[in-house]
């Protein structure tokens, strides 16, 4: 039962929400005093709870290792975009004069909340030894962090194949303002930077973020040439084992996928065998095409919309699929007369 | 005309926006002095706003009964996943000591802000009857704390599907963390329960929620058994009178949907009927299938990625669509000559 | 290296994480205190950093004009949905006494912040003329307020075919406050109209945060009529130059696209041309249909689902695929002796 003094006795309630918090986020410190409390048994319900946290160890992390904070590392994200992005993102009163001492801040913030998020992600995976993971995770930091000009270089190649590809795009600004696959793909090299220097966790929770907001599901461990660019972007999937080289384009819906997955022989799924297909130099995927397997795919290749392909294209090739044959159905006369339903196969 | 006292004359103007704010969502509270305030006409727009808002009583709440909460709602689901969650999200340093004090605060904090929004939600629908709605509010309140051990372990088996169906997945830390699924699922399981409760309003609100944040779009009216998993998910859409069994699978861009929708004599589209798929236990549907209408599909039955389903299969069967033949076009030479334009069907 | 003397020398840390951000964002000022700080070299990595933003101008504003804040614009379309749907979104206590005063204080601060960012916006573009842009500025902030009752009656029709339109649809406040297609269109009808007055930028920042919100990717180009409404919604794309009339009805996964894109003689794309679909009035696409290239669908057409279209349709026209041959193959036997591995094409 509700301790009812912790609550002020106020007649009615007051919503402290802030006003234009529309969109997806919940405030996080929403105030509601009610005369009107619920007279629920909470003794009881917090026992069961307990219960069930202790019969699941591996739903719950009490007195284990402090996990990593999902939120700590989504902010990291936020400000290694306004580290790459500087004006952009983050601050906007940039100058010549204040830029040394801007980035020297946002560096050395970083630096800190980076190293304890990744000591946080080694003390997490028990398997490891716990002998010197707070150097371990320094050294990362440093090799991190030193990568940053370099993705920069990769990302302006991206942008550039970005605005080469797409007419519908105004200019450069645009697309690092807007373009989803500047938030999917950015954050897609980071993550993959994180997982080559063998941090666990962190690299997926980044990507799966940026799947969050943009509909692109890459995964770090797939490996991915510059100058790569995704239209629209909704519901593509990037596998685990996926290889792509430069100058690649692909649109909305495309699948780099699995085919099936091998058991061995106590039933366990196998892990860890290249699996998902092979894109060379300049090839370009329409949307919602899938390739499926361990195949490759020429450079400078072409695959068609809505095509289902699982083997193997030379290069130069243009890959389209016989569209299904349609079927017209005149219904002028039914439709003037309010009759017809609104589908039918 | 804005009321140029309001703000302090400052020649220029400070952006006081949070630096790490790059990805999704506004910063609630920015401040912006600016020195030249737009001599727009605001009494005649805001005069013009109103006789709108009279016009169509539908699209506002002026003088009704105060309303649920979006926002609310949301942060109840986080904090939901806290609890069900304890030390991956929210607070983090739980240990054996301090973990009783800290349910019983959360569910504390819990009841309090269910009871007021499905009390709101109650009152916001019309058509029913105003007598105790707060009794009724607060049993319902009792009544979805209590399953929330049930729901964890239903939850549970549905991670551990997770964990054996994916061979990328590290392990169930990583699962917990970042997966779509964990916040599609688990919302639906939470969503489904208010539902069961005949609450109105705020499971869809929930499920559009995790809708928004994964792509993966579960109606809170269906009926899904333990061991779910929905692998990438973006574009999966689950109707409101769809059955699954336990231990199924589902890949990114599945729709198990209707037909069509056949209407009544007046014209009005008729509600409350199966209208959706129902899959047997252990049903895989790889990516891209659509399953339409009210058919089924028998228990460990699979079906392949992009197939178009309009009819019962029996147990045990895997179905696959003769994928359209594909043609192919040798380019090289073209290529090489930089003369080819980048599709044609 | 990090200046220890910043920090408070704390033996261990405090993680003064908000405990209800579950979901998606991450909270601004995260306080972590750690003892261990990494001593990374953060001056050569700072000046490292500085060569390669001066390498690349087009991956920075530093020393340019002042930008438009993205966070800025987003809080300003959260705040335009409060003032579309009073009662709904934002302040929730609003009366016949207060709402006049309500909206007068609403409208004032967006004229405020929707001037300073198309400001912003004007100024981004380099290849405007200076002249004048504060005057054009607050013109243009005054006609967009003043399209807001128009805005309203026509997102009146969407919701009411959205309730016409799904069986699943309790009332008319659940689609406002939970369906994907009320953040989506409204946030296009918006945007359109801040394309229509010319602003750069600001409208397609709009319209790609609808897009992270719903999956739903409507280009502020297109011209879309009354009454629409999109069911699901995630992974539809909607191109620049596609043209919709009055109650039509697309559902998950369509896309209304270009076939290829035409190159000038010196290898640039050629921007600015028709190259999407027009859908007349009445128009019914399916799930996962794909209508690509400058066609026309005539009045009253339905496009089944899985349809990949590069034809006109005459009006009242039902199309629908032959869909592909199934080919069903019966593991009983095999699964009973657990052989079976899960997916072969």
């Amino acid at each position: 039962m509700v301790n009812l003094q912790l609550f002020a006795p106020v007649g009615g309630y007051n919503m402290n929400v802030l006003e234009n918090c529309f969109f997806g986020f919940a405030k996080r410190s929403i105030l509601v005093n009610v005369s009107n409390i619920p007279d629920v048994d909470l003794v009881n319900l917090a026992a069961a709870l307990q219960d069930s946290y202790y019969a699941n160890p591996r739903l719950h992390h009490i007195s284990s290792a402090f996990m990593p904070s999902r939120d700590e590392i989504y902010a990291i994200t936020n400000k290694l975009f306004s580290v790459l992005f500087p004006g952009f993102f983050g601050r906007q009163d940039l100058s010549h004069h204040n830029i040394a001492q801007h980035v020297q801040t946002e560096l050395e913030g970083l630096s800190r909340h980076l190293y304890r998020q990744i000591l946080q992600c080694f003390n997490c995976r028990k398997s490891r030894k716990n002998n010197n993971l707070e150097l371990r995770a320094q050294t990362v930091t440093q090799l991190f962090l030193e990568s940053l000009p370099r993705i920069r270089e990769v990302l302006f190649c991206d942008i550039l194949a970005a605005y080469k590809g797409d007419p519908a795009a105004g200019d450069t600004d645009e697309i690092i303002f807007s373009y989803p696959a500047t938030i999917a793909i950015g954050t897609y090299r980071l993550a993959h930077q994180l997982r080559k220097l063998s941090v666990p966790l962190m690299p997926r929770i980044m990507t799966e973020h940026a799947h969050s907001l943009t509909g692109i599901d890459i995964h770090p461990g797939s490996m991915i040439g510059k100058g790569f660019f995704i239209d629209h972007g909704t519901g593509v999937v990037i596998g685990e084992t996926a290889i792509i080289g430069d100058n690649c384009k692909l649109y909305q819906g495309v699948t780099l996928g699995a085919l099936s997955f091998p058991h061995d022989e106590s039933g366990q799924i196998i892990r860890n065998y290249k699996r998902h297909p092979t894109l060379e130099d300049e090839v370009i995927v329409y949307s919602n095409a899938s390739i499926l397997g361990n195949v490759t795919i020429g450079k400078g290749a072409t695959i068609g919309g809505s095509v289902f392909l699982t083997q193997s294209v030379p290069p130069g090739c243009m890959v389209t699929a016989k569209q299904a044959e349609l079927r017209y159905r005149n219904r002028c006369d039914t439709l003037s007369r309010g009759l017809i339903s609104d589908y039918q196969i």
